[in-house]
């Protein structure tokens, strides 16, 4: 590359929502419409903020938004009760359980609960390990969006080393597994990880998936590197430090504008994806 | 390390076969039999050794050994009906499906077929995405094995670079997650990686997984690597030149008596696991 790409997550989203719209077009003219249920438990502010955009997002398609609020008192089994008939409701094609749940529940069964053909935001043990072995039909969205960003702007990954800097089952492995899967060499990185900066120093792509702002500094890229922000902090801040990475980079995504808006619209269409395979196992 | 090791995996087999008397002594008090069901199909000869060695050493601990052989013919239907006959029948405790099956099978089709709770080779998807998320009762055998060794000769992970040299879905994927479960920091390398030697050269652990006769080479590593071998090719050879990489490492598997038997012992030993799972079930 020659000028330094700012990779912008905005134009990737409407990319992919601009494809979704005859798609869901197709399916209603079927009698179908697209449904997404999202499930928030509890009042933390943050996560009614993201499932609330997730569900405007769906609306402003065509996709209907079933939004369940259980109570904070929620039990595990309650939990569980409410995603058992979400999969069992044959008009509701993708279960999003919003992360996290208050800290008594048994978060890891409730996602394990979720059918695997309703699973769009790739949080079953099931998806990931699909997803990993290359045949997943619904990757977590967050690496669903850093691969589609890469395909947006032609960022080849076979042969190169992918650094991955966290390693949550939602993020840093899935993302690893997406990277791998498309040939790069994946180093993932965490925090026991020893000499990290001299390991990031070596990516031609580094995602930055660590959940601590401003975490990577510009003197640990090599220069050129690529870099994806899968960071949101207090203070709209990403993982990066983004002066200091933007001066070393050939391409990265700003925070906000990156890779968030791409999430959104991968959830979309993996709801869309869902509907469609209602349709042809019909 | 103080000399050079030789990891010795007749030992570590041994270790484990020992722990697992007693727990089959007290499964056959409950009326019992842990039960391994082996499927060959078709006569690749190879493939038939494997699962005679396989069977003998379940029946030299007292582990039952069923043994389906199937001619080469055999449809992908045909198979998946077999394996849902066993998957169904209480006195089968773990399936393992040769690999690999003739070429007009669909193999993935017939790993998946296999039920989790008796998947105690560790080749369904689901059961990996469990185990590299955490919790997967029965990893892959050989990625189970290395880990064994790896504990037998308290072979520390934690903040360790690990360098995996493959990326199977029964062998370098899997082994890429136990060790960053265990902390490591895992670089996964196959063959579109760019400079493997390089990449190798950082490695405090080696894992090589590639399938090559003799391929890692000892001026490839880092004085002091400990290097762990999971290939095993014609000629009795490794996937690592063996002198050459015993004199600059710390500790190395010899091929053969190094991971091979203990990747044996680790199909025992989930068996068992799989028999017990069903009696506390009961």
């Amino acid at each position: 590359m020659d000028e330094k790409l700012i990779l912008d997550g905005q134009k990737v989203a409407n990319d992919v929502k601009e494809g979704l719209k005859p798609r869901i077009a197709v399916l209603k003219e079927d009698g179908i419409i697209p449904s997404l249920a999202t499930i928030l438990v509890g009042d933390d502010p943050s996560s009614a903020t993201y499932v609330r955009m997730k569900g405007n997002a769906c609306e402003r398609l065509g996709i209907h938004s079933q939004r369940i609020h259980l109570p904070k008192e929620t039990t595990t089994d309650e939990l569980l009760q409410t995603i058992h008939e979400l999969n069992n409701d044959p008009t509701v094609h993708g279960i999003l359980l919003q992360h996290p749940v208050p800290s008594h529940i048994d978060e890891r069964a409730a996602f394990e609960a979720i059918a695997l053909e309703k699973d769009v935001d790739g949080v079953t043990s099931w998806g990931y390990g699909q997803t990993a072995l290359g045949f997943g039909l619904y990757p977590s969205c967050t690496p669903a969006a850093i691969v589609r960003i890469m395909k947006y702007y032609n960022i080849e990954a076979e042969g190169k080393h992918a650094v991955v800097v966290g390693r949550s089952p939602i993020l840093g492995k899935p993302v690893s597994a997406l990277l791998l899967n498309m040939n790069a060499t994946v180093t993932t990185c965490h925090s026991r990880t020893v000499n990290l900066p001299e390991i990031v120093k070596q990516a031609d792509i580094v995602v930055a998936a660590v959940g601590k702002p401003e975490f990577i500094k510009g003197n640990w890229l090599k220069e050129g590197a690529v870099v994806l922000d899968a960071g949101y902090n207090p203070g709209n801040v990403g993982d990066v430090e983004y002066e200091s990475c933007y001066q070393k980079s050939s391409a990265i995504t700003p925070v906000p504008g990156g890779v968030g808006p791409v999430t959104i619209s991968m959830l979309l269409k993996h709801t869309v994806d869902a509907a469609e395979k209602l349709l042809e196992a019909k």
